[in-house]
Formats: C-alpha cells, structure tokens, sequence
C-alpha cells in the first residue's frame, strides 16, 4: 500500500489570474510582501499496488492523461510506502 | 526571502465529491486500486519576511482568515528560506 501525493501548478509561463486575485486580496488585507503567488491543486489518495516503480509509472501516466492539463499545467508526484 | 508553500485540503469527515469523480474516471480508465482520493489546494508563493517565526505566525493568520474555509478545510504551510 502507497500514499500517493500530486501536486499540479499552472506552467511558469502561464499567467495566474486565480493567484493574482489572492495576492491582491492578501495585500489589501495587510500582508505585505507577498509576491509570485501561484495556485494549483493537490491530490492525494491510496493505491494498492505494492511495486513502487510500477506505481511511479502509472501515476505519471494518470497525471499525464487525466489528473493534469500538460498544455498549461506541470505536475509533481511523489510515492511514500505505508 | 522565504517561499512558502500551503496546502489545503477538505476536512477527513467531509464528503469530497471531486475526488469521488477522479476516483471512479481513474477506475474505469483501468487504474486500479486507488482509494480514499481527496482533491485540495495547493498554493506556493514568497515572501519578503525576514524572520522566520513571524512568517509563519502571519502564513497561519492567512490561512485562517482568507486562504482556507476552516469550517471544512483543514490547513498545512512549509516555510523554506531561500
């Protein structure tokens, strides 16, 4: 058993709009400082299988084909036997 | 300079009805034995703070006020000088 963890952000070069509001919003609210805010999403979940190498390929392959948008987005995994 | 990097996620006893989707689109792409999938937030951005603890007294203040919806969310932050 593997805990599987995904993170997904926009590509550098894609323009953040969503992350840009919260930064403004952080501003406004009295945080100063705060710059390059990017959001993305996290995913987290269980998989069954018990080899890790084979796990990594198929979490890049659903990464690649369902989690992830690879025109604007790039993503990260990471796999932790439990 | 810090990046701080935040991660929200529903709360354990709140229904996650996005991961439940990713969950079963997973399923019947033929990805099988993944479970429990949670979907959360996951933001990174700097800071120009210079000092460690205030940082992270501020990201929690943040995170409480406008980044996460505590009545649901739950909330984790990483501090990293660079």
């Amino acid at each position: 058993m593997f805990k599987v963890k995904v993170h997904i952000l926009l590509k550098d070069d894609v323009l953040d709009p969503q992350g840009k509001t919260v930064q403004n919003a952080l501003d406004h609210l009295g945080y100063k400082g705060v710059s390059e805010v990017r959001i993305g999403k996290y995913i987290e979940f269980f998989s069954a299988e018990t080899d890790d190498k084979k796990l990594k390929e198929s979490v890049k392959d659903m990464c690649q084909k369902i989690l992830a948008n690879t025109v604007i987005e790039k993503f990260e995994y990471a796999v932790e036997k439990i």
